[in-house]
């Protein structure tokens, strides 16, 4: 049925509205002959499967089942609430029950902020680079996006005071192990961002997927904590640390906000999937899960190290990168400048994917930029795909002379 | 932790976010001893667990299992959303695989045709009465709703032609056995709705979470079907016939617009949980699922045919309504006028609980109505619940002398 395109009347926030290029380069590498640096995916042979499966045939024998598989309430099951608030890194029980609610990945908790805080216009703090997805929920609720510059150790205090003088609606930080820099704030770096919000009426969003996947040692405590805990919301995910594929996240803060969200949530959504968050109550209850994120910290502890390696043996004079502390991303520049785009194409023929940097940035900044995941590829495919990297570079380096 | 609201700066949207009444009433009345012809829940004892349960099981020690974890596209599993092509109720496989998203239950898609057509102030028509999740998803994004009027075969054409002159963004029905009304617009109806449509620029939002659910005859086919094919968008939803906590529906229609849909989901979710979508593609194989449906049916004709009956015995004098060929409300007038909310704190005191109809409609109107669900309670707790209604009514009766 060959449709005509009739000019739809779309509302004024469409026109912003582009697929991450992220998600297209997917969809071109989805072959088996490339090796794909470029998701953001974790690694499907570490997922808890047997645990899951065995946990699932638990719950359809038990009591639990037609709950599991009824409506629920939009705030999230009361079992997984609580195991929420038990593992919460920062003391966040004095919340109460009230202050916290299950979304639909931490994904949706950006969907339900935006709607809550900006009005077209409403300008919103990130870091440089900064989180894409956040981009996209921010800029189609019509947020004006300001990139605030960051260095290795993250957002520059003085930078930050400077711009919350203009009364920004929202700052939104991922400090741990960010996604797509690695980068992970230290204490005292944390302790300089706390004290610039101190007196500011701007809310902080505070994104921490990754906080539960590091290498070297575990990462300072949030931003959030020792906040005025009426100024910040919290986000958590357990797709990195379960499986994504559940759709399991969190936002954590102040009731009189959590509420809000709840009420934008039934709007949305009515509530998150029973079945998921029923399987997940019980799978944060295993003692096994811990080990089971020992063991991912492991994994992913030694494909870093791998991607690392394989650099600094073949690459080291191309690029310049630092080695992330956790996370499933790293981060890195063309060491003579270039756009990284360009080289994506030929790392494309010699069956390597990655991602360009620049659509982590504002327009036409960060080309020199590339992100390169390492959480999906076993140690022998990330040294390959390193191979693949290096010929391409060369051919690159060729054609720009 | 007690904390102050420092006086957030919400969004302007946030002024008209409230809570559904229904919500309110559901968390009153979740109590063993209160009879709740309130909420708009299917029958748990009905649910299909045991056949789910083995899928699970399967699912599990299936090479799909971690696919089944991981993360997916944003439209939805593919074989999943071809199983939703093969059973459109109308020959919707003519968009292709490009004309399906799957949804969050199908008040997820209000959402995101909420953000893709509606900038504040655009003018929404809806049915009188509307469900009400509707009414929260429209009305969050800033739309005017207008309420058109309706018979008991639905929107008035002669209303609607006038209403369309002012070119509206969006004309929004559920003309299958709405909720709350449970009125299914007969075939004649629906065409003339059809003329009237023809020529005009509003899209067509045609929800139909209650199609199967049919108790007489089956219903009429879509009113969306015949239209031009770009100017409507049907969507539907698996939790009335299978079970409502995999949170999954869909939304059909021109490849143009569901492109839109599929990257306003990107920014609110990702996508819709994997495990849910990979065991309703299995469940929807099934030959049995039929015939679960079948069940459905005559269980709740079984359940509607007893509260019609108590009704008639009971309260045939003090209530009027229509008995509903489908879906799981019944839809009652107070026969000489009045206020059914404060009925329903007289009925609350005799252990029943029903939500009143006001806030389905323009503020201050419908007030004599109630909306009955029988979908919930087995055949003795709805002529118990009508018992209390009676005697409710009869202490209501006296008070108003």
């Amino acid at each position: 049925m060959p449709i005509q395109d009739p000019g739809y009347r779309f509302a004024a926030r469409v026109a912003g509205l582009k697929s991450s290029a992220i998600r297209e380069i997917l969809c071109v590498v989805n072959k088996p002959d490339v090796i794909s640096f470029a998701g953001g995916l974790p690694a499907p042979e570490l997922f808890p499967t047997e645990l899951l499966g065995a946990l699932a045939r638990d719950l359809f024998q038990s009591r639990e089942a037609p709950q599991a598989l009824q409506y629920g309430e939009t705030e999230g099951v009361p079992a997984l609430r609580g195991r929420i608030l038990e593992r919460a890194p920062f003391p966040a029980g004095a919340f109460g029950p009230d202050g916290v609610v299950v979304t639909q990945g931490s994904q949706q908790g950006l969907d339900l902020v935006a709607k809550l805080f900006v009005d077209p216009g409403d300008e919103v703090l990130v870091e440089t680079p900064a989180y894409v997805g956040a981009l996209q929920a921010f800029s189609f609720l019509g947020a004006r996006v300001t990139f605030v510059p960051c260095d290795g150790e993250g957002l520059l205090p003085d930078a930050l005071a400077a711009a919350l003088r203009r009364r920004p609606k929202l700052l939104y930080l991922t400090p741990t192990f960010q996604n797509p820099s690695g980068v992970c704030y230290p204490a005292r770096r944390r302790a300089e961002i706390r004290e610039a919000l101190a007196g500011s009426d701007t809310l902080l969003v505070e994104d921490d997927p990754y906080r539960e996947l590091w290498y070297d040692a575990p990462p300072p405590a949030p931003v959030a904590e020792g906040l005025d805990p009426a100024r910040f919301l919290y986000m958590g995910s357990f797709s990195k640390t379960a499986v994504p594929g559940l759709r399991i996240g969190f936002a954590l803060g102040p009731p009189a906000l959590v509420r809000r969200c709840v009420l934008a949530k039934q709007a949305a959504d009515l509530h998150t999937n029973s079945l998921g968050q029923h399987l997940l109550a019980r799978l944060l209850a295993e003692p096994a899960f811990d080990d089971h994120v020992a063991g991912l910290r492991r994994a992913y502890r030694a494909r870093r190290d791998a991607l690392d390696a394989a650099l600094t043996a073949r690459l080291a004079g191309a690029l310049s990168w630092s080695r992330p502390g956790g996370g499933m991303f790293l981060w890195a520049r063309l060491a003579g400048g270039g756009d990284a785009a360009e080289l994506l194409q030929l790392a494309l023929q010699e069956g390597l994917a990655f991602v360009p940097g620049g659509e982590f940035h504002r327009e036409g900044e960060g080309r020199d930029t590339l992100r390169l995941n390492f959480s999906h590829s076993g140690e022998t495919k990330l040294r390959e795909g390193v191979e693949r990297l290096a010929r391409a570079v060369g051919r690159w380096r060729e054609k720009r002379r």
